[in-house]
């Protein structure tokens, strides 16, 4: 008995999980929702097998509750998963990659009010995510707080999507690059008290809608709380060709850094990730975690989750007598 | 109140785990036991706070069941771990960074049949520990059994440990070295088919006792089952003093790297470590495992116990609230 997976959104990151799901044998993807959908139709996955999916409307997602064991929320963090979160947690054990810090409090309590009898793990991917892990593992490691994340360089999805949310915004790509003197300066061990805005720069492209106001959509994105204010800045608007031409690939990647002293011996800890493809990596990872949420809720621990809260045995596709025997 | 730790086996391993307790304020040392010690005495602490701590015999830990919540198995595990840890297990929480990898299930079966009222973390430490960590996140982040760890070039304290129990052996060190070739084919994503033993040299300097056979001592090294047997090994036998020049010191490190295929897109995931002290690094992580160990005994969650087994939250120092809001 395979888990049955649903997906909830068809951009980028949907189609990423959509292969990822075809890369796990424990798995099948039974359904795909999206919010443009009116009447159901099907399509096909671009995966090797070239599966057929029904692809439905959102609405009638909560007529399938005895057909899916657990529903990944590919929406973007903007506007989709702040409504679609806490109403597929009510009705499904959901995975998603929420990543506006600074809300995650408050996006985690609407999620557990409503998880009674679902197991809703949110914010995961690589950051929020992966990354996350390490920055709690390796303060665990070695006390204190010396962890530096470097994003990029590379595409960031959340930030792209935030863009095109934007009146007037026909495309948008964002592009987060480290500051070559903030990585040299970790590097070297001297432990800066650096932000994140300290570290990287934030580069946009963008192709306006005919006739809008360009002025009035490079103030919106300068000026994005949690996005990109207070960050370095860059917006370029160019023309449908190139965009298509140059800004249509997905890398990323980025690095979490640890560097702390053992009396006086150095010890430095370090997690990188190189990705050519940003959602196809962050599905891969969601994915995972509907591992773990399947799981979980069979053991009847519901409630909102978050990569912090669940051992990396429900992660995998061995069970733990293998895992011990064979990666331990 | 703080968690109280005791330490059994005061070697470089306990001085590390030692070092680590006065680094988490949380914690506190209560005694530290040896199996040298017959009567009572106390020692003085190498940290900055130059703490006395009671050193006591192995025997008498039995008596202080109320006055230690975990206690840190520091010893070897050649021939110290397989009868310290289920004798201890069955009477504290402990933690212990058993490496006899092939050995795991059947030391973990033993733990677990005493540990009924006490929970009992096996084989931490960064390999078995973190690096074990990387790879069931790897494999299930990114399917398939592309992982590849390599160790050093560092000094391996369980071989060297190994090493040194041969008869006729003073002191020894022993290096493991990989082999660059193997990590430009893993670093080129070939995924080859290597095993450990074509992927690093093992490299020897023993000093003997006088009088004893240096061709048995190196027979029995490189024919020595899990720890040299198959492996490219060299054994250099030189005079003590420059032992006490060269080999004093126990740099380590490594890496686990991963790479795959989503769809026609590459995906490599790192993880690395450079430590300029092995056993402090290796205390340090016995020592958050000790955090997570009093938790779980709190919650009634009793037995052997691995790292694939506990969620990073039981890690840190932090709270859940405090570690959502700062570090997810």
């Amino acid at each position: 008995m395979k888990i049955r997976i649903g997906i909830v959104g068809y951009g980028n990151l949907g189609k990423g999980a959509a292969l990822a799901v075809s890369a796990n044998p424990d798995m099948e993807l039974v359904a795909i929702f999206s919010r443009r959908k009116t009447g159901d139709s099907s399509l096909v996955l671009a995966d090797e097998h070239k599966r057929t999916v029904p692809l439905c409307s959102v609405e009638s997602a909560a007529d399938m509750r005895g057909d899916i064991d657990v529903m990944l929320l590919c929406g973007g963090s903007a506007s989709d998963l702040p409504e679609q979160g806490p109403y597929f947690a009510s009705l499904f054990n959901t995975v998603d990659s929420y990543d506006t810090h600074a809300k995650i409090p408050e996006y985690m309590a609407a999620i557990d009010s409503v998880a009674t009898k679902t197991t809703a793990i949110i914010s995961t991917g690589w950051d929020p995510g992966l990354f996350s892990m390490m920055r709690v593992l390796f303060e665990a490691s070695l006390p204190g707080n010396n962890s530096h994340t470097f994003w990029g360089k590379g595409f960031s999805q959340g930030h792209s999507d935030a863009v095109r949310r934007i009146d007037g915004v026909q495309y948008a790509a964002q592009y987060t690059i480290p500051i070559d003197s903030a990585v040299d300066a970790v590097r070297r061990g001297q432990n800066p008290a650096f932000t994140a805005k300290d570290k990287h720069l934030r580069e946009c492209f963008v192709v306006a809608k005919p006739g809008s106001d360009k002025a009035k959509i490079e103030e919106a994105i300068k000026n994005m709380p949690n996005y990109f204010a207070g960050f370095n800045t860059s917006v370029n608007f160019i023309e449908d060709d190139e965009f298509m031409a140059n800004h249509s690939e997905m890398p990323h990647g980025g690095m979490v850094l640890h560097s702390s002293k053992t009396g006086s011996n150095n010890q430095a800890m370090e997690f990188s990730l190189k990705l050519d493809s940003n959602p196809e990596f962050t599905g891969s990872i969601l994915v995972a975690y509907a591992r773990a949420a399947f799981r979980m809720s069979g053991e009847g621990l519901f409630g909102a989750k978050t990569v912090f809260d669940i051992p990396l045995s429900y992660l995998a596709l061995k069970d733990r007598t293998s895992l011990i025997k064979e990666l331990l």
